[in-house]
């Protein structure tokens, strides 16, 4: 038993409350090092005598990465507080393990040995709205969707269309313009839209903000922001807009103020100046997003700033009824500050969905007090390089994704924001070089993945594009250009989704096999009512495999693709095209 | 290379903002496993074309317990974001680690396979008050401390000291008794007392709450605290109160309310009543501290409850002007109760000292936003268990307290409440069987210790006892019967603590030997100034023994006891009776 593998610390990803009776806890072992592992627990105030009461489970092996196992338990105190160890078997050792560390006989009069979640209070339990996890997000860059009032066309804006884009040019897109293709996307069957920013600033994508509480005039007033999310509320879509709270934008009023006054200004705490005069060569002395002058840090930490912008939070819920708020370079936010942010966002609408913008291990911030869900890109980096890219085999892939769901909680997996490519990155037509059967494979492991699965505009017709500014062209409106297949696809994943339960998020992920010679890769999505298994081939050959299946299966039939598939007993042959997939649907005999 | 044992995760005690310029990175590997560890890091927006710029920097090895090494080092990234992983040498072998995992090959164009800590925001920065780690505490248990007000004596008071402790008796301790007596605590050198509950209460132990904002009538009224508070402060003694949030006790109003009126009571939501009417057999069918009927539990997620708890919070502060809360139970209250709590105590103000009873890893409490330390009970029971009851020999003792002092982040261990008995426990003569040598040990590593020491009431004149109520007795005033040695012993140790850098908190502590045979361990207190070696004898037998100084004695001089030491180059040899102790000041060739 490799000791020194073993991991966990409550009160994160491996010991967390579920609901307001339930704790997961979770455990972290080297790979194929040991044969069970059972959870001893109990109350830690009842005791027989001087003999601590407790019961043991086993726990279920969750998953596996490169290097370690995962297991897995749920389980019900019922008096609400915990105290409880690992039992672990390896061979003929038997091993307890505990906050204090290994013994090899169990305590059974010192509590102090194990670990504790003291007592499930409901205040602590992270809680993201519900609605969320049955989410199918669309992303929208406003001023490239569609132009629906010219008369509001920002100067030198070129027609529809007409020319690539490039950092600086405008298009006209409008408010307007998404009001009137609504039942397009209501068609697609998209339930919830994500709009990069829409207030006033300067630059096309508008991310460097002039004023928070204005409407940008290229893309409309307050009253057509108010009837798109009618509109949209109407068709049963959520709205979220982006929060770019971190830095605002060299025009803000305030930070124009502290230009003209030096150390005079009234705002010069609004910012973080790191001396006076201000200058912007070789580097900015004053905090910046990276070192981008126009893009000046604003300190959350002043109590100005902080109202200024928790005003904001709360009044485009308040006056404009939006779903959700997305917070742009979330991580270099203090959590001061995004504790005070979900307050007052969840006092104006406990319903808001509050998104962070974070690319890394975001645990600190998905603790239940400050924000409801992070941009998967860890997803997203795994998927992109196994279907898109193929830079890494089958097992690798499956590592990194096994890795991925063991990084958080059940509940926050259920409403991550799962998304293949943005505003920031190339289109994932263009990443998988143009193959639209790659391009189907991605969209088919987002879309039946755990966690909201978010199109970029456009890839539904298979638009395709470069990095930015590539990937921001103007959205395709001539029918006889777009791709009405993949269309098609996009809106059968969808419904698929919505309407079986196993293939959204009430359906457990897990995988069943990878294979990295053939390069494919089986999973199953599965609930108390249905077991759907999905086999993606990966690679560029007609392909058949065959694989057993933990379980017995009573009968089969075709999800979806799955006539070239033969159930014996409890093993699956199958043959398949290149890049080419197939789910079966399962009856099981529990 | 064992990599499942290389464990890193930012935003707790591996990774934290030390002050508003300094990260603290820390990683832990296998035992002896690991021979040079670099930090690799840079600011993430820094790029040379293609190219991440960074720099790395050999960590050094910190200390290590039973199964791991840990590694640290501060860095202070001039952008204050910093990216960084860190390079393994091992044998013959390289490794790369980051957030994704292990390479054997040093990433240097993607910056996602690193660690984060985006930006060091000061509000996140864990901030203690500074008078903290100087202070030596002194615990009273209000009861049995003096008796200076014969006039407020309860019903029923026994002459003091003419009994033995029960859970029900009275010997009438006052504030009256404790200002008569602040002198000795003066001339013994203490700098803060600790209260176990002063208000308006039922039991002699007073943690069973009737009203939180009066004092109890035994110990004196309010204008009595005032007197108490003003004498302590004038002395330079701090206050700290014990606030009972977690439960009230059975004579609470509400309470009473809710057993009088059940459902109807206006009460009902002030706790958890898992259903009416209200029984308290077989067990309480209402939320209770354990299962303790005349303690249940407050529900401090009501805003009601929550507005009354922070206002008792507050008003403590702002009319009576005491320096520290001690919160009981703290660990069963929900975080997001004791973020308010912090919020309001340190809007009062900000130089109050918060600290939690826990008795478990507390890292979720000490981030920053909760607490200011806690109780540092695996300190206890290691010390204990090494020098009072001799269960564990001096390598796993020095095991223990590496990971005791790699639990937590530095500033957090600096301010860490470091006792060896209380209300709580046996006193320490006790649990060391009458043997004082044994006693003077135990004193003189805490004393020594990272964090601020506590001292119960009595220990230092040597008064014994067994569990509560044993431990419980009148304050011994008879001068004839006080241990005046222990006394000067004790004193001493106060008197090196508060003038000798190195003894106290701005000395790291780390082992230079544990000598399982002979039992005695040798640690280090350093800084740049000064060097103070600790040899402590822990067996019955008198030893001898020898080590090695890892670094270059210029002079040494005997602190304490040191003249049975030989410092000979850089060899230390010396002689100690059984159950007694050196200390040696070196002057190192830095």
């Amino acid at each position: 038993m490799i000791k020194e593998a073993i991991y966990h610390r409550p009160k994160n990803n491996f010991a967390y409350g579920y609901d307001e009776k339930t704790i997961h806890i979770r455990l972290r072992t080297k790979k194929n090092d040991i044969d069970e592992v059972k959870l001893i627990h109990g109350d830690p105030y009842d005791w027989n005598g001087s003999k601590w009461s407790h019961e043991r489970n086993i726990m279920m092996k969750s998953g596996s990465d490169e290097l370690f196992d995962y297991w897995f338990i749920a389980v019900q105190p019922p008096y609400r507080r915990l105290r409880y160890g690992f039992e672990l078997k390896a061979k003929d050792e038997t091993m307890f393990f505990g906050e204090k560390g290994f013994l090899s006989s169990q305590p059974e009069d010192d509590i102090a040995f194990y670990f504790c979640i003291p007592f499930l209070n409901k205040a602590d339990i992270f809680n993201a709205p519900a609605w969320v996890k049955d989410t199918i997000w669309y992303q929208i860059f406003p001023e490239r969707f569609a132009n629906g009032d010219e008369s509001i066309n920002p100067k030198g804006t070129l027609p529809w269309g007409s020319a690539e884009p490039t950092p600086t040019n405008f298009f006209g897109g409008d408010f307007q313009g998404i009001i009137d293709r609504i039942d397009y996307l209501k068609d697609l069957g998209i339930t919830g839209i994500y709009f990069t920013p829409i207030f006033k600033a300067y630059s096309n994508h508008k991310y460097d903000t002039i004023d928070y509480m204005e409407i940008d005039p290229q893309f409309g007033d307050k009253a057509a922001f108010k009837r798109l999310v009618e509109t949209c509320h109407a068709k049963g879509i959520k709205v979220m807009l982006d929060a770019v709270f971190n830095h605002s934008g060299y025009y803000l009023p305030q930070f124009q103020d502290v230009l003209e006054n030096g150390k005079d200004s009234k705002y010069k705490d609004w910012f973080h100046i790191n001396e006076f005069p201000i200058e912007t060569e070789p580097k900015p002395n004053y905090d910046t997003f990276a070192f981008v002058p126009t893009m000046p840090k604003l300190n959350t930490e002043n109590e100005e700033v902080k109202g200024y912008l928790l005003k904001v939070a709360s009044y485009w819920i308040e006056e404009f009824n939006i779903d959700g708020w997305r917070l742009d370079v979330a991580n270099e936010i203090d959590h001061s500050f995004w504790r005070e942010f979900r307050k007052t966002v969840k006092a104006a609408n406990p319903d808001v969905y509050i998104l962070g913008e974070i690319w890394h291990d975001s645990m600190p911030w998905l603790q239940g007090d400050q924000f409801d869900a992070v941009m998967n890109y860890p997803f997203t980096s795994a998927t992109i390089d196994y279907f898109a890219k193929g830079t890494i085999n089958a097992e690798h892939f499956s590592n990194i994704i096994n890795r991925v769901i063991h990084a958080y909680p059940e509940h926050v997996n259920a409403v991550q924001f799962n998304l293949l490519d943005s505003h920031d990155t190339p289109r994932i037509l263009t990443l998988c070089n143009g193959n639209k059967d790659r391009v189907k494979l991605l969209l088919l492991f987002q879309m039946s993945f755990t966690g909201t699965p978010c199109i970029y505009y456009g890839n539904e017709i298979s638009m395709s594009g470069g990095a930015d500014p590539g990937c921001r062209k103007c959205m395709e409106w001539d029918e006889s250009k777009q791709d009405k297949d993949m269309y098609s696809f996009v809106q059968q994943l969808i419904t698929y989704r919505k309407h079986n339960n196993a293939f959204g998020n009430s359906g457990d992920f897990s995988f069943i096999e990878t294979n990295n010679e053939k390069n494919y890769v089986v999973y199953k999505k599965s609930n108390a009512n249905e077991t759907l298994l999905f086999i993606l081939n990966n690679s560029a050959k007609s392909i058949d495999g065959e694989f057993a299946f933990n379980g017995t299966i009573q009968s089969s039939e075709n999800f979806w693709n799955a006539d070239s598939i033969e159930v014996k007993n409890n093993k699956i042959a199958f043959a398949l095209d290149s890049y080419s997939f197939a789910i079966l649907q399962i009856n099981e005999k529990k």
